[in-house]
């Protein structure tokens, strides 16, 4: 036994090692590589890839998993075990050529969109885009399961999530949303799309980040197109963000939300670094904790309390009549507009249900990527009564679906729903207003770690919200939380 | 035949994917990356460099080797597999085990090191030197040869050089250059120490890229304590640079540095990308390149004709007064001064002169980690007539040590020597001062590329000089170019 363990450590910590080689590539590809050196790091990005599903898929490797599963182990290692073997059976049925030419197929794909989004013209992406379907397509069917093709994909982001599931949840959402946004008022907050020096920004991501108690040694916050969260260790976060000088809050709530991500890594148990599950959890469980931070957290008014007369502070000419309430007032304000990553939290589920459907269409043979774009805008005319001008705030505005990401949007709801019931457990074990008022986030990114982060990956979100909150997920919360906030604003 | 080859190719291709992998970590590592996570990713570069060598020195792969060896390949390919066997008789005769404990190591005193400069205290430094040393002797004895330990690790850096050679050249440098120095002039500079903004010495470094004609599309440069150039592809080339507000003429020379060694990588043959020979040039050979660009070439006047009025618009307050004649004067102004990589091109052989002394002498035993803090003060003093007054200005200066590259520093100076030929035969060809005044940087690059650079790493030093300047290397360029310059200044 101990030797089948050892033997069974050895190919962890190899594909860890790789896995972490990957992780930096991807990094650096996303933030500061060279153009002109893509085709050849794409490829070797490929190879590494298929080096790892190499060693993942090896004979050995799925025999000792099998031979280990009943062995009597910590239970974080049989949890490790089970999920690896669950990953396994999906993996063992792709074809390892057809695997390596997906994987350089998407890390094409990304660049096109890129060049693609930048002219702003759907055209130049849409034949990459009907690839990417396609290879998609054909990497799921060899799964062999029940499910529909896009059920498959949903599945591999969250455990368990079936079309049922989301459009259930999903309809609840549009005959309780929908009605709410379509009743909204408008109003203009000139100041806040006045020239903000983006260095500026960055000193105020700074405190930002103090205030929210990350240890800066254990952080690098780098400039992507997207921002977006690694983990490379407990101890090592990756971030992204983009500053725009004429819209300074994004960077400050994309930094906000990336933090809620880089949080769970950095206070999962140090016993757990380099295994697994300290890096597994589910992409709704993970969003959660972004959205925690950015919008029940991030945009109450005692958040702000403290860090508003630094802010007004560092933007003296920009800032300098507007009161701390009419920046919370303009900070919590909805309306609808056509960008997923700057919409408010009130139409930003609505986003998401359009990319949901868009994706269900194309998989189970409703859409096709031709008139994709068409669709895309009569939705948003339909749903937020937006026309959608140019690709890049439309269909091109997101790089999810140039890297084979389907299935991956619903969780961004799912989180924000996990968010609000998470969020009024909290509201019963902690004076949060208080807290926020007297710089005690610690105290917050404790409960978080008692009652979500420090397990990792081990449990699946059912049991992680029935272990923090003493329920079941109840879609409710999230529903309540956005109608009392926004209802008749 | 053919499937051999494939054999050995599939070999090659996997060995460049994980030592890109490699290099990309241990970029970032170098850069951005946050110190908190230095431990565990510095596990996981030396199990990726475990894994590299476990895969370099796989049986199958010697015996492919070996089996090829003689085929009837193109002359690349050929040349490739010579060096690697020849690699190989070096890397099989350290145990796995061993390699990994050095790499992981010497990635640890790294960091000990930085701290130790940090606080200028050669005593937190010196038992990890102790430990590196003795490890590096562990693994240079397990190499079967003849010749003594350093002549093995000098042999690394430039292959087929001696002892004996470089007690040779060096002592005509010591008989000719110790005394000009000796009776150098003094003179001050105040203007160039005064407050230059380090953005806008980035900015100008944008410029220096665009005149010395390098595609900005295939480079990226970062920041790190000590400047370093890494080539991730042809296309594909990172420097690193540091900026002093108060010593702006630094980050410039080290950018010309840098970018010497970068165009040698993105000007070899585009059919040798990905292979070996398209990156293992001696360390002698890369620093010729760079040593010509910064010294040779950078520092001459018609080089600034058309750069100097742009850098004095930049910084109008600083260098309002100052005409190109006095800037000129002070780019090659030669005094001795303590750190290596601030030095002029007279005083800096006698910085490598020393390291080679001191080196030498801790592996012949002369020497111990102990007291070389005084040694190498001792040498400052005698050949230099310095007195260093702490250890980051003395010992600790160099990060060399520290990861063990023992037997490296002498390369930099037989590099300026392979420079100062060089360019003894460019002048021959080509009309520089005319080329440098018309902004014609390309017309030197492609002499460059023709004479040395498209072959890559194919042929040794030896053939490279003799090729490129119809002359067998001869020290006497390099101690007449500085004699002509320097003596009566």
């Amino acid at each position: 036994m101990k030797n089948l363990l050892n033997k069974y450590l050895d190919f962890e910590r190899k594909i860890e090692t790789y896995t972490l080689a990957l992780k930096t590539m991807l990094y650096d590809s996303s933030t500061i590589a060279p153009k002109n050196g893509n085709d050849y790091r794409n490829e070797k990005m490929a190879e590494l890839s298929g080096e790892i599903f190499s060693i993942k898929t090896d004979e050995t490797r799925y025999k000792i998993l099998n031979d280990l599963k009943d062995s009597d182990l910590s239970i974080a290692l049989k949890k490790q075990i089970f999920y690896q073997l669950e990953d396994l059976d999906k993996l063992r049925s792709i074809p390892k050529d057809r695997y390596i030419a997906y994987n350089l197929l998407i890390n094409k794909a990304e660049k096109i969109w890129e060049d693609a989004k930048e002219h702003s013209d759907y055209r130049m992406f849409e034949p990459t885009l009907a690839l990417v379907v396609e290879m998609t397509k054909e990497i799921y069917t060899y799964r062999d399961s029940e499910t529909s093709l896009y059920e498959r994909m949903l599945d591999d982001y969250e455990p368990e999530s079936t079309e049922m599931f989301y459009d259930k949840f999903f309809s609840e959402m549009k005959n309780t949303i929908i009605p709410i946004i379509l009743d909204l008022p408008t109003k203009v907050f000139s100041f806040a799309y006045k020239d903000f020096s983006t260095e500026k920004q960055k000193d105020f991501c700074s405190f930002i980040v103090n205030f929210l108690n990350f240890n800066s040694d254990s952080l690098y916050i780098g400039e992507s197109s997207h921002p977006f969260s690694s983990s490379f260790s407990i101890d090592d976060s990756r971030i992204t963000n983009r500053y725009n000088a004429f819209d300074f809050s994004s960077s400050i709530f994309s930094l906000i939300h990336e933090l809620g991500h880089a949080t769970y890594n950095s206070q999962v148990d140090r016993e757990y670094q380099g295994m697994y599950i300290a890096d597994n959890m589910s992409y709704g469980m993970h969003e959660s904790q972004s959205r925690l931070y950015e919008n029940q957290l991030g945009r109450q008014p005692a958040f702000w309390h403290n860090n508003y007369p630094k802010l007004q502070n560092l933007f003296s000419d920009q800032l300098k009549d507007i009161k701390v309430n009419d920046f919370i007032e303009f900070i919590n304000y909805a309306t609808p507009s056509p960008i997923r990553v700057e919409a408010d939290e009130l139409t930003y589920c609505i986003h998401i249900i359009i990319r949901y459907e868009l994706e269900k269409g194309l998989f189970n043979g409703t859409y096709t990527t031709k008139d994709l774009d068409k669709v895309w805008n009569e939705k948003y005319h339909d749903y937020l009564g937006l026309t959608i001008n140019n690709d890049s705030d439309g269909i091109l505005q997101d790089i999810h679906w140039s890297n084979g990401s389907f299935g991956y949007f619903p969780t961004y709801a799912l989180g924000s729903a996990y968010a609000a019931q998470f969020y009024s457990a909290m509201e019963k074990d902690l004076q949060i207003e208080k807290l926020l008022l007297n710089n005690r986030f610690d105290v917050i990114n404790n409960w978080l770690k008692e009652k979500i982060h420090h397990d990792g990956g081990i449990y699946r979100s059912k049991e992680i919200l029935l272990r923090a909150t003493e329920e079941e997920f109840n879609p409710q919360y999230y529903i309540n939380y956005l109608t009392k906030k926004f209802k008749g604003n």
